[in-house]
């Protein structure tokens, strides 16, 4: 069948909430250092008072992938709950600008919009707390199954694994998926997540369900639980799948089957919010993956969208992803 | 039959002469940053007389290598040529010293011991000029096959391409490896001299004579004459013999046909002086094929050896790297 979208999914509806801050105000939160945490209504409201000079931003992860296939030029649908409160109007409404076809009813009451306190420290780092709200309620009958067989890849994010009906949802939509010939992307989102559900991705890999996997290094070294990243190389080498394995300044490794690609990090003249970079990264490869280019080039697209977003503040991208992929050759 | 040695080297027979100088120093005396470049005795003698608090150490980047198998505990000999001068004197004892066996008659007369002036800039860097001197001299009338034939490896320097004479003795010495059952490693030495030698080298690689090769990043590149990393492993990758590409900080990648490691560099605490880094990754590389170490860990070990060396200055070991190897839980 005819696609309509390059990218169909299902991801958490969240704003974030940026500040710049110092290290001791990490610990004077007990905020857990370059990682993501769960926290409740009351923690988000308390950490929301105290963050200094904060600037709120459409963000979630699948959703800022969404937003970078955009700047790409790909055609994306995304699904994900808000309530119908102020940050769930800005989140639609920053889906809807991106051009990314986004028909999840709004929640009239239930928990709030999702939000995620980023408190960045100076080293560029994002340490991440987040409220998921009204994303506990997407559900099974949220799922329109017609966007994801409409769709050439269905892109699911491992962080709606801490929501079960939202975790529900997913897998029903990778049924889908599979039934309509679309292929599954799976993003690992945060080493501790999988170490909560290390088996079920795990399985996910090895069983076949899964087509393209995002981890980064720490994800896949959790994933694994190994030290080094020759052995996640060596747990993934091989796979019938597209492995995207990141590695920050290091830059990536991408393998299919015996294929291997040994890909640099795009230059950065200053890192200066690590925010989105794993999220860009995916909007770029899989841009790459549905128009047809060499895999090589799928990951060098994807380091040249994080390397925009980390060059600074925010999740999305700034400048038009497609111009600067002009410029640097890979479109 | 059984092997005598673990590992039989031609290698130039060199005294560096080590000096920390700035930016200024190589700019003042057009010295190429970062490479080797060949020098005769005339500017050997112009710039030993400029350079500041130089000191004097056994170098040649094979017997580099030796030196550090013999840290390792391996047992290695050595061929190369000195003149019976002051320098050669004190090459000769230093192999001796290491018991590496080093049988090559010294040349009565002709040109002077081979010397290496080693420029080190702040940043670590080395800058070489080299006077080959005696290395020249080196023919096939001072290879020992038995020598040869007596090793599980024979170590061949890129080098010996620019040292006619020494150059049609490596070649005697692989035919000899070939019968005997010796398997020939090679390395690539430096981008220049890959430059003046692409075409022979690529043969060697692809008509089989080589069975393990040796090259850094900027050498791969040379090689092949592409721009990126992945462009250098795709052309290795799937073939038959070990490929061991070093990447500095970025660790290095080993392939052998289907087989491919991703190994980070060695935690090093300050880089001092760089030279060295590919004569000890090589040792310790060499050691864990020749002591049937898996792939990975020959790698792993080769790191290691280089990241010692580079912490200090001088090309060689300054500590056991048998008992370093053992710290980290490698041997």
């Amino acid at each position: 069948m005819a696609r309509t979208y390059d990218v169909t999914t299902i991801g958490s509806a969240i704003v974030d909430i940026i500040a710049t801050v110092d290290e001791d105000f990490l610990l004077a939160h007990r905020i857990p250092r370059g990682v993501m945490t769960l926290i409740d209504e009351q923690r988000a409201h308390k950490l929301h008072q105290a963050l200094p000079e904060k600037r709120e931003i459409a963000g979630g992860s699948a959703a800022n992938t969404m937003a970078g296939l955009a700047s790409l030029g790909a055609r994306g649908a995304f699904a994900g709950k808000v309530r119908a409160d102020r940050l769930g109007e800005a989140f639609h409404a920053s889906m809807t600008e991106l051009g990314v076809h986004y028909a999840t009813p709004m929640a009239k009451g239930g928990p709030a919009t999702g939000s995620c306190l980023i408190a960045v420290t100076p080293d560029g780092q994002r340490s991440m707390s987040t409220y998921l709200g009204a994303n506990r309620e997407f559900s099974v009958s949220d799922l329109n199954e017609r966007e994801v067989a409409a769709a050439e890849i269905l892109y699911i994010e491992g962080y709606l694994w801490d929501a079960p009906l939202a975790k529900e949802a997913s897998i029903r939509a990778m049924s889908a998926a599979r039934k309509a010939g679309t292929r599954i992307a799976f993003t690992m989102s945060d080493p501790f997540l999988v170490d909560r559900y290390r088996g079920e991705f795990l399985d996910m890999i090895r069983n076949g369900t899964l087509d393209i996997v995002f981890a980064n290094e720490e994800e896949a070294k959790s994933l694994f639980k190994v030290d080094t990243f020759d052995d996640v190389f060596q747990a993934m080498h091989g796979w019938h799948g597209m492995a995207a394995l990141t590695r920050s300044e290091k830059g990536c490794v991408i393998a299919q089957r015996e294929e291997v690609h040994v890909i640099d990090a795009a230059p950065v003249l200053r890192v200066v919010d690590t925010t989105g970079a794993g999220d860009q990264f995916a909007a770029g490869f899989l841009y790459g993956v549905t128009h047809k280019l060499p895999l090589a080039d799928s990951g060098r697209l994807g380091s040249l969208a994080a390397a925009e977003v980390i060059s600074h503040y925010g999740a999305r991208p700034e400048v038009s992803l497609k111009k600067l992929a002009q410029s640097a050759g890979l479109l």
